[in-house]
């Protein structure tokens, strides 16, 4: 007997019928006598229904008004599951936030959960009930409803499953697993039986979707042992587990990319003490996240060129800020690129390898494609290329790493 | 300054453009320094979405996930109201049932509401803060999601208004106010300055659809006054008050009508003590409302002939308790008959004018309408003819008791 947390994303409850599927693979673990919570996204499409109300009645919407529209298709979700699952004879009831309660900080659209009560939850589990939790919301310290930001219901399940110390969490999702890249792209990427942690956190945070970075993060920190795999497929998916989990280490697992970057360059800035605190400060003040940076000097030996990446959505209020202290850092020039695609080379492997770097330049440079800028951390090595690149850029990569399928 | 309670309908709030122009109409009391509770219903056609979604899911359904899902309809509306209306620079927040919190019973999908905690919103009110209610929900002894039933969010509107001690309760809705019968209908139909309570409590439970039922009973109970008027239009509508409050009364107020009607006869029942009770204490069992009751004695003496109503939608299950009970009354003959209406002639003023009967058997006569059933109270008279006749029966009437516009 096992305790499961059982997620299904929205594309797995987008109708009645997706619903009853997911209801069925419930139903398969509970019948093996698992206690089962489930946690659900709200259905396909219906989060961006209501988002567009949102913006459309207030701009400048309120974050707390905001999450109390938002969080609703969860709720629904959360009773049409429980219905389904009393319609197949299961003994099932829909848990709301509030009614655990999941209590969060008070960050509306992105709170963080604090505490989940579970006390009542394992109670009924003792009865044979699954809990049906509406994945994506939360409770503020002041009794307001909260959201967990885009993906949110990921960190739903694996915070849920740290707190009722589940021995698994199973995501169900429309993929079947985590690929070495993006299928969509490179025909020839594999499925990965296992993932490491870190390296799953990478792949997350430099643009593979499969993940909230987040539910990703708390899942390592409370050792959650989390499964990604497909709610239409019946076959096993992805593990995200312990490096010392994975005995035959690939050097590299997966290549991620995205577009969701956007180059800014300072051309001649005064290469003085300061300066750098000068331009990042007020963009962190700005609420604006700086990714890739570099700085290199100018041919006259005074004068220094900053570049760095930004999320698009921030693009604006980036340009708008730097404008604003371009002449306090002695900057001659504000240029720009949103045509970039950031692709990064992912695994725990580098550590012990030395050359994984070389094989990505070279692979790049015998494609003929420039390498604009360059990051690096233990386990990652990213490059900003020109966005018409991705596809060449992916395809050569992969199979440069060994990962091709045969 | 006043303290006023402010209920939109479905169709008030049917999208942002509505939504927007409900919240001119707060905007305008809160203006004249009022302090203001608003309740909002679910935008319109949410709340049969919400509910085809359940009775898909599970024809049997669970009330209380019922109430999870569809609840969900007025919360959406609440937060979209709150951002109209800091949109158009008022302090606004929306209050869900479970944050007032708004106690009921637990009878899931009709719930009663047993107490609302005004205190929090009060002390917001001298901050000048508008109360954005979401209507129809409550929150049940055990913490779930608790609804009031079809046309709750009046009864929401009415309990809070009473709860705060209101010096209103204006339910904003797609009629500009109670008229002596159904405008699309009775093109001479007028609009009513002011109608008691007794008699627009008539009006509801008889079929005129402007108000809950409920609501109106707690509306008398607590003394609230209660106004119904148009959000499109800005002009009275028709006041709910005490009967004192009216100096000229007619004797009749209005005529109202309802085709939720369908009429069982049992033929050759005994004519003996508990006859009755073999009949209706079944019907009572299986939750079936019985409405007009006419008992006449047979031919030779014996037996008896039971007649009466019932709404459509228990009309089946009426029929299954009969056949089971048939045998047991010594009954010869189930007969039934759904092509009926129950038109009612209401008016305070009957009480102390004899002859409104008469006027009304008179006129259905000269019209050649055969009366089925009789039933009368003290403000009112309530008869059931063939469904064919219900145009001709209103107009008739309308005229016969003066009630024609000019």
């Amino acid at each position: 007997m096992a305790r499961i947390v059982m997620k299904f994303g929205g594309t797995s409850v987008a109708d009645l019928d997706r619903i009853r599927n997911a209801a069925k693979r419930v139903k398969a673990e509970y019948d093996q006598g698992h206690e089962i919570a489930v946690a659900v996204s709200a259905m396909a499409g219906e989060t961006n229904r209501l988002v567009d109300f949102v913006t459309n009645a207030n701009k400048l919407h309120d974050a707390r008004e905001y999450d109390v529209v938002v969080s609703s298709g969860e709720q629904v979700t959360s009773g049409l599951m429980a219905l389904t699952l009393q319609e197949m004879g299961l003994p099932a009831r829909s848990w709301l936030a509030w009614q655990i309660p999941i209590q969060t900080d008070d960050v509306h659209g992105k709170a963080r959960i604090q505490a989940i009560e579970t006390e009542n939850m394992i109670e009924r589990f003792a009865d044979r009930q699954i809990a049906v939790v509406a994945g994506f919301q939360g409770i503020s310290p002041d009794r307001r409803v909260t959201t967990l930001g885009r993906g949110g219901s990921d960190t739903s399940a694996v915070a849920l499953a740290a707190a009722l110390e589940a021995d698994r969490c199973d995501i169900y999702t429309d993929v079947d697993g985590v690929y070495t890249s993006d299928p969509r792209i490179v025909t020839k990427a594999r499925k990965l039986d296992r993932i490491t942690y870190e390296e799953m956190l990478e792949m997350a945070s430099q643009g593979a979707k499969v993940l909230q970075t987040r539910s990703v993060e708390l899942a390592m920190k409370a050792g959650v042992r989390l499964q990604v795999l497909s709610s239409f497929r019946e076959e096993p998916g992805t593990l995200v587990v312990d490096e010392d989990e994975i005995v035959e280490h690939q050097i590299v697992s997966g290549i991620a990319y995205s577009r969701d970057e956007a180059k800014i360059s300072l051309s001649g800035v005064s290469d003085k003490p300061g300066v750098a605190a000068g331009i990042f400060g007020p963009l962190s003040e700005a609420n604006v996240n700086v990714d890739m940076i570099v700085q290199s000097m100018a041919a006259d030996g005074q004068r220094t060129d900053m570049t760095f990446t930004v999320g698009k959505a921030d693009f604006d209020r980036a340009m708008e800020v730097l404008n604003g202290v371009k002449d306090d850092v002695g900057c001659n020039d504000v240029l720009s690129d949103q045509n970039v695609v950031k692709i990064s080379v992912i695994g725990v492997g580098m550590r012990s390898h030395a050359g994984v770097a070389q094989v990505m330049f070279r692979t790049l440079a015998e494609k003929g494609i420039n390498i604009q800028v360059i990051s690096t951390s233990e386990i990652k090595i990213s490059v900003l290329v020109a966005e018409e690149y991705t596809e060449l850029a992916l395809r050569a990569l992969h199979t440069a790493y060994g990962l091709d399928t045969d």
